[in-house]
């Protein structure tokens, strides 16, 4: 992954994250992308309520999540998290892999576009708020 | 969508797949292509326990969600599912639209490949019960 | 149940619905639960818009669910929702039984409790806009 | 809480925990409890794997939940864990506090029956296998 900023975060697979086969249904993943990526939006400074603050949300336009191995009960799984685009969208990959075997389990990205809050208009330039929040990471 | 069979499905937006935003939460689009799965495969007489039955699993290996509009509380949807390939892998196509006024709100694929549940081992061609399942929608 | 007013609504159990021993997760009995409540609520005319649009937020203070029998995959249920208390707090009561047998398979309640949006109070007596929904149901 | 043995574990509220409340959604303790439950049954040692290779499940027959206090984005929060009954069913009872403050945001418990699981018959008094696990922490 070539990221500008990477954040990594753990979790352990739980019950409730398991499907008939005994291993996380695959929607659950995008749970998962979801805590790397929280994690990510702090560490930049820029999480949920920090956006809402900027004026802008940034919502989901687009998902992918390819899925090489599966996940058990009880084990735990690290989640890889990087900014990879963010001029004119926010494209946030991301890895997930098991923590003790390193082995890859899944990846994807997803792509986020700012709207502007009040005239709830999609931006088709990265707004000045991120540019700021990313300058200590940018060469 | 250039599908050999498709079915159609309906859901209504509940409290729980809201977001903060008011809007459905983007990872819960997994679960509204899966009750479009669910429908086409009970229509080709090939649900999971029929899969099961034939000894074959059909996991997920890649997934992909582009999102156009919002979907709010209340409203109603429509979920069309379709067989887009069948040959090598299955691959499902979506389309999720408003029911009243046709708009396109989502659209995505899933990718399936037939894994032996007995040996284990992911099949690189479709097993032959795929193929007759679809025998009447085939050319 | 002895509700004032009840409704009724109907789910088909979905793959994500299930648990790794192949019935519904016990926690999803809460998204049950508020879908017979969402048609309940439509119904009396007072949903979570319309909640919003009076000035209340109506959070749940107890929700308690008891199971009887396991729900299986393509299985359809049926959920009754009832107001069962208003006075001075809103008692909202479920029964979900199986579609075809009428055999039971949970029941169970929550509780909720009027929340004035602007002050962030509770009330502790039902504001005057419920008792004026639920008047075409009292005696 | 009058345990015999308590464990303890921490959660971080995501942004798909959120309802359009910008709360916990009040269906995801069931979810919480079920962390706090995990930590407990590893702690014994009676896991799911474990009661699957003692040849029972432990199906939850009632559930109940409190609630306090709602839980926001990024909040911390801490799960407790304890036994509270175990002779003639298993019920895990359960509080969830705010990590800084220490103040309540839920209690609640789940009772669960063992169920045999090659006869598929309910076990009216606990199986000796939970006895053994539990004699460590027993007077």
């Amino acid at each position: 992954m070539k990221a500008i900023v990477t954040a990594t975060s753990q979790i352990k697979v739980q019950f409730y994250d398991l499907d008939p086969m005994n291993i996380v249904w695959h929607g659950n993943y995008a749970r998962f992308f979801e805590i790397g990526r929280g994690a990510l939006l702090d560490k930049i400074g820029y999480n949920y309520m920090a956006m809402k603050e900027s004026g802008y949300a940034w919502p989901v336009i687009d998902m992918h999540i390819r899925y090489y191995r599966p996940l058990e009960l009880r084990q735990t799984a690290e989640i890889t998290a990087g900014i990879t685009e963010w001029e004119n969208r926010l494209k946030i990959s991301y890895l997930i892999s098991h923590m003790e075997t390193g082995k890859k389990i899944t990846s994807g990205h997803t792509v986020h576009v700012a709207l502007d809050i009040q005239s709830q208009e999609m931006q088709w330039e990265t707004p000045p708020v991120l540019r700021e929040k990313l300058s200590p990471y940018l060469p």
